[in-house]
């Protein structure tokens, strides 16, 4: 049996995961709701993190705003007829149930279901309540139930594909806010998650401010080049800026834009 | 070669599908056309029917009805080239063809596609034809072409993806009404079929009438449980029901809102 | 539903099929012995048939004869849990259970599986059976149970992987002898099925005969290249024989060896 | 390695894909601006054809014009690390910023991502420098980043799906205007792409001319058809025209319209 | 984070693990050594179980002893890179090595890798390992690297397929001995693990028992029926034993036989 | 179009890739004729080299030797029907037939074949004439057809599984000795090639040598190791070599075994 231990390395997991839960500062995630998932891709990248991006997971509405918050996580196991009948949700510690009920407020549930969306893995009313809790968004690698209303909700909520079977159909929830795979990539509780248009990325908890700052700055950098390019600009010295001119030129955009 | 029995088990089909054409009650109808295929599929589930979601298909409209009929079957195989060309078409025998203006007013028609979504199962025409003659709506677990233009008509209609290719490149219709395979479900001719935004969902005939009653009353409740939540209540002894006040309070809003 | 008529197209199937049941010659069953599923695909290529080869099937024993005979088919749908109990084998009219009675000798049953290898299509009894009935081979896309048994029995088995649950786990058998997909190719029953360490193709009833004759020969000149070019000769000019001393050695070759 | 040949024929490429980049006539593209991928593709399938859509591609916005233009491509390969980092795009002559700068106007760029789509092919200030350069169009079978902003750009933009990580992560380019691969139809340069809301189709360049000319003929009787067909027309007969009466109706239908 | 709570209930697993560990008595491992996965998974199914199979795991070597023994378990998540570096496995606590000393002898040990093959699970010197500590086999859906070498140990061992590169490759070790998914069946501590050329299967440890004797009477009779068939009986009326007359000859086989 | 440059980076290949051919010394070949591709996928994964392995190929043989040598590459695109008839074959220039009487002896044959195995990449005919000019290897990430027969011939072989089709069903070879993609890894013409039981690997040129000096010395320390565990030696302080006995344990082990 796993047993969690005080070290507070990801390899294990453990108390730390608690601690991190309260380290996303306000100004962070401040500055991660002005950038892209593409821009915290780059810099991941820059950083030998090439796996953050939690594959195939589209938003359900089109205009949600950008999410962010820390991630509190939810494992499924492929569902054994005989444990999974619908009497089990009585159960107050289920633990999808519970995961709803205990999720933080400014967090995202973010549900590992083995990219299976052959049933879903929550409807509308869990996610409705999510929403009533302050719970930042959901994600999971399968499919949500009731998609069109939870669309309408506006909470920020990623899947694979609408699926209208009950979760116990084919997954049964087995833990909540261990290390789980979504959509190939790694999620440790703690770990900070960004969704747009593009998607959803993880960023590692110990270095969500480092990346906050620098996508910041990249954001600020890549808006003063898409306006050049749209008035006719090559993109040749200017993306990246390896023409000295083109430093000179962000400096003048930055002052004239205040950024 | 299969022979048809007049033995009305699902094992072989036969005359019973005629028969189950007109099973499908007004009032199952309309009952069905107020519920939803996640509240279907729990109702399913607790009989132990697991796999009556046909997986992957999406609505092309995004805002279509919800479709109700009996389904009307065809099925294709792959395309042998040479019993595929351009002018089968006109054979007025071609099941494809067949089907469009056979399939009864009120029903589904429904298409087993191999889930290859590389070559259209039918294209606007034809749909259009489907809905001039007052069908119910056109499923297919491959793809249609024209489908802005089906889109547009208005008729539900539900595939994996858009396809531009002529059904010819890669299916060959093969037979009418049998029994088949759609998205990994079974679909008997005459069994239910019920459609909006989260997909598909096959009721087997001859509980129907059961399913539609048992969906009506869970609506109500899931749609008093959703009121709930969104005034901030736990789903906590809420949803299911274990706690005593909630049908106390499920009745009282069952009065009050007349339902 | 579907109506089998006496029109002998391969469109709808029908009487037919029982009369192709006799069309295999001695002659070209012993032909199509003698020759690879690799050579027959390039004659069938030749024909603008591309897609006859049965995809992803492999032989269970490594030294299984060459398998020749028409094709018998049976057809599954995924398994609806109230239809597929284990009771059902109880009824011997049950397609699977059917066919493995009525396949002729000198046939080859071809499974339509949909590709489906988490249930089995047949196990060892079965096939056994098969055996002893004096059917020529036995084919699925999706697999066998039982597998090392049945490699050890010696009758040309093919599958895509072994598969220990029985096929009532996951499939519906549905109809016997009518037209299928199996592994992507379509089978008409009567087709005739070819089987060698390449896996499985179809050659289609009316053209079997010549196929046989041009494959023979190509086989002939396969050979002698082959022969050629283990003695170190180049492959330009000679495959194919593009230069004119080829034919002329081939002739030599057939001469000598007397081919 | 490979070396390019005077050679015209489409089996090596060469100086023949710059002069193919200028043999799209006004009169063609404009045609082609007003039929469907559906109609060119069953016009492919008559002259045997199969493999030309580009399959599994769809439009970032969704009311994006017709896009047409002959094929520029790039080509990537898995991006082994060591040659992937950050500091490649200082290089002016790195393959994906040379085609976005080179990609001739009225041209649609091709990229062969491998269908792979855990790494952009590219983002919106690349396809922004595309639009700006007269470009008519990109189309990857991978994904692009900053999905939303190239859908406001409203230039035509086919992908798979959304995908937030810079190419580097998991793709190299690597080739120009070389004959490529992409959603598993084989695209030379120069050939005539279409696309629309069904995807994305090929037209080899040599036959490009006489499928614009039957396709717009094509595309009138379609549109005769529809129109009949949502008067309560059945489509026995009409469509294919095999009923006498319905060439007649058709001769009229263009005096009247007009077409 | 995942608390393990004293409670039973394989609804979160905790400390009846250990216990489970002790359950499997020596008459029922003898009595599941001499039945197959095949016979098992009919009788899983006769109780509703429909999805113990771990699906598409096939055996290294071609003639090992049928595998039996607890489950005792080992979880991989994605690799993030900075985590997985080359020294790690300087830390005895690693979860993978710690599995490969601490799984009890007469277990089974089972790894789920997210069917990822990309990297190994393991190799020969770790299963040499578990070998000589008395471990009953190894399980992946992943693979195994050094595959000729684990072959030729002699332990069973089963995995999708051969896979070079080292597991911190893609694979991150993150738990030992928790519920687990393996080729899409669930794996519960304690579960009881047959595997033999068919493949594998999980038996629910409440049922171990029960279903060793079932199987071993199921598996007389299957002996009896294949030895019938082969002599040349029709499987109608013996398999499954309708006709009368069956009992009474398997009843007389059985006295010849001493089964 | 792609043109070649004298810039002897990797990033466009060139001339240099002439150059590289000559560059694996017969040292380094021998060295790495007694490593395996598990030990080469650690060395490269220590450079931050992830991706290096051809992705589901297997040997065809069951007892080939290890295959070593320099990359000669070829490019399959999707096959144009009206470019790829039989005819092609005739032109002594077709790109199939020229690879195979130009690869250089020692060096070994990669196609990249879009890992579409529904065509073969080449036959017996070919890989004999292959191994009579004594190239060293022959790999794809589709299948061979004859692959009985290529087994036989004793040249290693890889693929991802046999198929009967020729190429040009659904291949066109469109270029010689370019940077390619196989099994999703990349492979520039020069790269060191590498196969044996558990799969193929892709040694960059310009650390050839060093990788080759590095898993020579890896395996002497592995094989030290598989002994002391065959032995009943505990991993922990063994592997990696933690406990200060471990050196001077190998130290002795080396000195008496003279390696």
């Amino acid at each position: 049996m796993w047993t969690p231990t005080p070290n507070p390395s990801p390899q294990g997991g453990g108390e730390n995961h608690e601690h991190r839960m309260t380290r996303l500062s306000t100004a962070t995630r401040n500055k991660l709701k002005t950038v892209s998932t593409a821009t915290v891709a780059t810099a991941l990248f820059k950083r030998g993190l090439r796996i953050q991006c939690i594959q195939n997971v589209h938003p359900l509405g089109p205009d949600q705003p950008t999410m962010v918050g820390e991630a509190f996580t939810m494992r499924y196991i492929p569902a054994r007829e005989d444990l999974n009948t619908i009497e089990v949700f009585r159960d107050r510690g289920h633990p999808q149930r519970k995961a709803v009920e205990e999720c933080p407020p400014g967090a995202v549930l973010v549900m590992d279901s083995r990219k299976d969306a052959r049933a879903a893995s929550a409807g509308a009313i869990l996610v409705s309540r999510l929403q009533q809790r302050g719970v930042a968004g959901v994600v999971t690698d399968g499919g949500f139930r009731d998609s069109a209303e939870i669309a309408r909700l506006g909470i920020p909520a990623f899947h694979q594909r609408p699926s209208a079977p009950t979760n116990l159909t084919h997954h049964h929830a087995i833990e909540i806010n261990g290390p789980i795979a979504c959509g190939d990539a790694p999620v440790f509780p703690g770990d900070v998650i960004l969704g747009d248009s593009d998607g959803v990325i993880v960023i590692p908890a110990d270095i969500a401010d480092e990346i906050a700052d620098e996508t910041f700055e990249m954001t600020a950098f890549e808006d003063f080049v898409a306006e050049q390019v749209a008035q006719g600009r090559s993109i040749l010295g200017l993306y990246p800026a390896t023409d000295p001119q083109t430093p000179a030129d962000f400096a003048a955009w930055r002052a004239k834009n205040g950024r």
